[in-house]
């Protein structure tokens, strides 16, 4: 059951199997229904996610009372409301399970014991965090750089698997536009 | 001329003076004339820069032609263009002096040969991109949940520096928003 962990794992760090053996029990498996929420606002996000099998989304609510899509994880994935888990402050975002998932997930709690007794998993959480950063900064650049066509034409080079698997509702979200004009742009491809 | 930084290192983790004395000499000073920039969109961001008197931002320009502040770092932070740095790829924004400065700078490659020698600055690093990812995914969430007026707002009362330091020009562009915005939100207070 560990086995994509484990792989996840050794992609970005240099690790020995005695290390990934005192690791990964760490994680445990759940499985999660479609739809489900793993974590709501002003919940505290202390748990981070691996994705085995299904895909997650943390999406927040605007003034208006949008959902607004943050992040997707598919397969080979950790995520969470990572602001919370880092900060331990209650999360303004939300977790939800868009397909019948397996998780493992992590507790905040053992994540950070594990920084103080592995080198090796704070080097891991850094490439992790420098993943997030270039991530998210990358996002906050094309909501201020680029119009919603530009936007829609580079998530379907760069992540494809985002509108072939996902309804509508939610690749609108994600790149913070209506249903309506999302229509207009796919039937213009 | 390395007060300042020894205190935002302290501030972060806890570091023995030894390995304090041994990390220091890799940042060296600089003084940049106000509007100066230290990095162009298609250069390595190869530095990191940390402000002992002044102010950077970083920025990067829209496909209008508009500029837009992604980041404005005053004394005590520690700033660059991130992306390229830690992914070694031409950056898409610019680094820029907005006052006569004072910056302590390491290159690069001298950065990450301490993170494999001293398992304190790969810490240290941790805590730097914990802070950078908390920063810039709250901008991206303010971005796509708040309008212009709670935007300005918000500013206010967490920065005031930026409002009260910085020309309307790039306060305006650091909230996304035109001057003529700015001034109408400003004359309603």
């Amino acid at each position: 059951m560990y086995n994509q962990l484990a792989q996840f794992i050794r992609d970005k760090v240099s690790i020995s199997e005695e290390e990934l053996d005192s690791i990964l029990p760490f994680f445990k498996m759940i499985s999660v229904k479609k739809n489900e929420f793993l974590v709501s606002h002003g919940e505290l996000g202390h748990q981070l996610y691996f994705v085995d099998k299904g895909c997650l989304r943390i999406f927040f609510i605007n003034e208006e009372g949008q959902e607004s899509t943050r992040h997707l994880a598919f397969e080979n994935h950790l995520a969470g409301a990572v602001i919370s888990f880092i900060t331990n402050i209650a999360a303004l975002e939300y977790v939800q399970v868009l397909e019948d998932s397996q998780l493992l997930y992590i507790e905040r709690k053992d994540f950070f014991y594990l920084l103080e007794k592995y080198p090796i998993w704070e080097k891991f959480y850094r490439h992790y965090l420098e993943y997030a950063y270039v991530t998210n900064t990358n996002r906050l650049m094309s909501f201020v750089t680029m119009d919603a066509k530009t936007r829609y034409e580079n998530l379907l080079k760069e992540r494809p698997i985002v509108v072939k698997r996902l309804p509508n509702k939610v690749v609108a979200s994600f790149l913070n536009i209506s249903q309506e004009t999302l229509s207009r742009l796919k039937s213009k491809k």
